[in-house]
């Protein structure tokens, strides 16, 4: 289907009223017809107002009728076809595979979702049955169950076209949860926002639900993004981006007389903690695994490696000069757009300005290519320097990576207690080597959301039992995933029912237990009915 | 024992060096001995240093060390004895029955707490095996468990001296999840605090858990509690109160290098809708449960019913009538301080300076009491005075409401519509009446943590279904409960272990699963091994 540059607002295709820009494709640095539009504060509003009105309906529709649409999604998303792909390819420099790779991962998770809901869990239903007759006082009644917290606005994310878009992980819990999504496409994408946005559209329409529940949105993050996060009837935010960019928004929603939640991942730098023995056995398998992880997807991942930690002796010698060798046969990669492409090249050179960091490897030159390229990074510092130099403790979003040399064990703790929060942190060991670390897990589990064993944090399963936060700043509250069948918990909250009769109760509450829930009865998990 | 007046810091009593002050008796206006000390910033310091150190042991403390631990502070209550409940009475002004049940209350929360962790429920343990074939990548081996946060300043409230205080609801479920507490102790019942921190630090002691997983300070809010609350080592904030101290712990919060959760529940003014047939069928009734539910403990409970909303025909005169009488019966009562007495005067003349709000009934008065005395008022106003002016949309805390007459179900509708967030709201219904209503319950929902059918807010039961929370400003986060077993969820984060080794696993993670948990192993429940 042609792309038309409009944005969806409550059930219909329109002409944004906010002015038109062009997309841009990163490896040509060419323009992309056609002129896509932005909207207006009218249009803003106007798609607020449609999903609060919404939002009963939604909230209250069954986990199958949810399920459904979660399936359709996924069906009309697979619909779209090479269009699609071709369409990624061209506003974010991926290459097909990825493209095709990544629209797996986005239709498995509105299947998983689906699938998930289904089950009833995460409606999380609690039933306390009175006792009239319990001294001094009588137990009322009392019934417990998760309802979707109301409009949700979404943010794109640039290194997620799909996975973390339009109908990515934010926007899949919100709907399975019965919260309208208000996205607010990203500016680098918005070809592929659209066409994502038809399929989703399509599946509104054919599975019958209320036309607000989803609107696309393209225009400014300090216009239509910060205008969203204002809005009264919004009642959390999903985020996928910068420190800079989340807590812009945190600020504004902080700030609104109702305060909400901003659900914002906001990256980090993945240490990787290379222990002796691991290195003994294996430096060489090590650096290659490395340097794959560090430099997939030109480094534009959230979990990409950017720090290792290590104690300075021939093992991490031969380890380094493989990674280097590595990373020398690394071509500059296309990066997702200009401005993260500059903001790369000026961390770089903040970063290897310092003098206690010396660049020891680096990939093809950014320099004559066609694109926004990255040149991939590798440098050393000492442990010593790393502890008095804060500033290169920050990410630096791309294909670089820090190693930090330690003289012994001591010195390997101490850099990771100076560590702020993290998404991932990994540890390579021998077998009972960390029988010798036995802090090691301990400090990492304070200060990362998943710790990975002998592997490299990049590919972020979907699943029930990812974790992808972690302690601050890596995102903004480390009790939710932002992947996984755990992020609904996001946007759902508990309600209490106390004295309803039977025939006011909602169907997962009722005595005979219609829905066939795991609940917990007085105590104890039961399907049976009361 | 005779009370001391010094801190708990660190496993030892200690005067406190940050000057002396005596408690009052509310009832009678005088000083209580002996003086009691405050915290200086290095105690406080002390304090959280000995917190931040006890942490990894106690996060890794089994369930069962945790449970006994639990029951042994309950045990440790119950044996201060008659002592504690004097002193409850003589801090508070609460009758010695008041201080019983709340003794009561206290330690059945603990021992629930106990029973509750030992299932194991809340530690979410998910596993999601290995795909090693899986293509186009195969999947790691990823495990799921929540773990405690780190340490947690929890603030005592002013009105549960026992259930929401040093060994409370907080407190409970803070130490249930394996977080070391600090308490800053309220400045109303140091007394009490010092028993009941005797009856914790000995069962500190006799479980032989670390001395520092539990600190009493007494001080400023401004002082000590702000200082807690800035501490780079604590990880949450547990509080009861008013909305601008919640707030003022908030702002601090926020303003961390690393924010942290500030748990404030703010109270509310707890809707109560009469609808006409249940008035037609019961007016009297209601109107004797309500100004119970209304005086109960001179009306400083955060559920307490301060609006009622009804449409103004004969039953409602017929209700107003019979509250009017009964509350005209109710001899003034002592409250907790000088300071939440003068608020309660001053809120209720600002309110009834209001022309639209008229003054119906009120009960004995608070001239020539001994004790600082709180007088039991009834107001009306129009719906459509009271949509105008939002000021009488607050809380004045203590034994008022305010009746809001409406002309018809529309103006009931747009009351509630115009309500901000509360934690209860209950609704009077007679059979199949709702029916007419369905907006109702909906529109409530989504302001409310829980909502009552023909009954009384007050009475918050300590259970699995509990929901104490609700919309901001009613909490500071509407997916949390501050009360029932729920609440431990507010102190525990996700850690997700990706390719572990068996050995290294946590117990409850482990193939053989050794602690018989309920676990989500690839997306079905089971106690089964792997």
């Amino acid at each position: 289907m042609p792309i038309s540059g409009k944005l969806f607002i409550n059930g219909a295709w329109v002409q944004g009223e906010g002015g038109t820009y062009h997309a841009s494709n990163p490896a040509t640095k060419s323009e992309i017809e056609p002129a896509m539009s932005m909207a207006s504060s009218e249009q803003v509003d106007a798609a607020i107002k449609a999903a609060e009105l919404a939002a009963p309906a939604f909230r209250n529709s069954s986990l199958q009728k949810r399920a459904e649409f979660l399936r359709t999604c996924a069906d009309e998303i697979m619909a779209l076809g090479d269009e699609l792909l071709e369409r990624v390819t061209a506003e974010t420099g991926y290459p097909r595979a990825r493209g095709e790779m990544e629209r797996g991962r986005t239709c498995n998770q509105l299947r998983l979702f689906a699938d998930t809901i289904e089950t009833g869990d995460y409606l999380d239903a609690r039933i306390d049955t009175a006792m009239p007759d319990r001294q001094p006082l009588p137990r009322p009644d009392l019934r417990h169950l998760n309802q979707a917290i109301g409009p949700v606005v979404v943010f794109g994310a640039s290194n997620f076209p799909l996975a973390f878009s339009v109908a990515g992980g934010d926007s899949a819990a919100a709907f399975a949860a019965g919260c309208p999504v208000l996205v607010k496409g990203h500016s680098s994408h918005p070809g592929t926002s659209e066409l994502v946005a038809h399929a989703v559209a399509t599946a509104v329409e054919k599975c019958g639900l209320p036309k607000g529940i989803f609107s696309l949105l393209m225009g400014s993050g300090s216009k239509v993004g910060a205008a969203l996060v204002k809005a009264p009837a919004v009642k959390a935010v999903g985020f996928t981006g910068s420190l800079a960019g989340g807590m812009a928004l945190v600020e504004i929603a902080n700030a609104r007389p109702e305060p909400i939640p901003v659900f914002a991942e906001m990256g980090s730098i993945n240490p990787v903690i290379l222990l002796p023995d691991a290195l003994a056995n294996n430096a060489d398998g090590i650096a290659t695994g490395f340097v794959g992880s560090l430099t997939l997807g030109t480094g534009q991942f959230c979990v990409n490696p950017g720090l290792v930690i290590a104690i300075d002796d021939d093992n991490l010698q031969t380890f380094i000069t493989t990674a280097s060798a590595a990373v020398a046969e690394v071509q500059a990669g296309v990066m997702l757009n200009e401005r993260i492409c500059t903001a790369y090249c000026d961390g770089l050179q903040e970063y290897s300005s310092h003098d206690g960091v010396e660049v020891i490897s680096a990939g093809g030159s950014a320099e004559g290519q066609d694109g926004y390229c990255g040149q991939a990074t590798l440098m050393t510092a000492t442990a010593d320097y790393f502890l008095q130099n804060t500033a290169i403790h920050e990410e630096v979003f791309g294909p670089a990576s820090l190693i930090v040399k330690c003289k012994n064990k001591d010195e390997i703790l101490r850099v990771v207690t100076a560590l702020k929060g993290q998404l991932t942190g990994t540890i390579h060991c021998a077998d009972g080597e960390l029988a010798s670390y036995t802090e090691l897990t301990d400090l990492l589990s304070l200060r990362v959301g998943r710790i990975v064993i002998n592997g490299f944090p990049t590919g972020v399963e979907v699943c029930h039992a990812m974790v992808h936060g972690g302690p601050f700043p890596a995102s903004t509250d480390s009790r939710f995933t932002s992947v996984g069948t755990s992020s609904i918990k996001r946007f759902i909250r508990p309600v209490c029912y106390q004295g309803f009769p039977e025939a006011l109760l909602p169907d997962a509450l009722r005595n005979a237990n219609p829905l066939g829930l795991l609940r917990l009865v007085n105590g104890v998990k039961t399907t049976d009915a009361i």
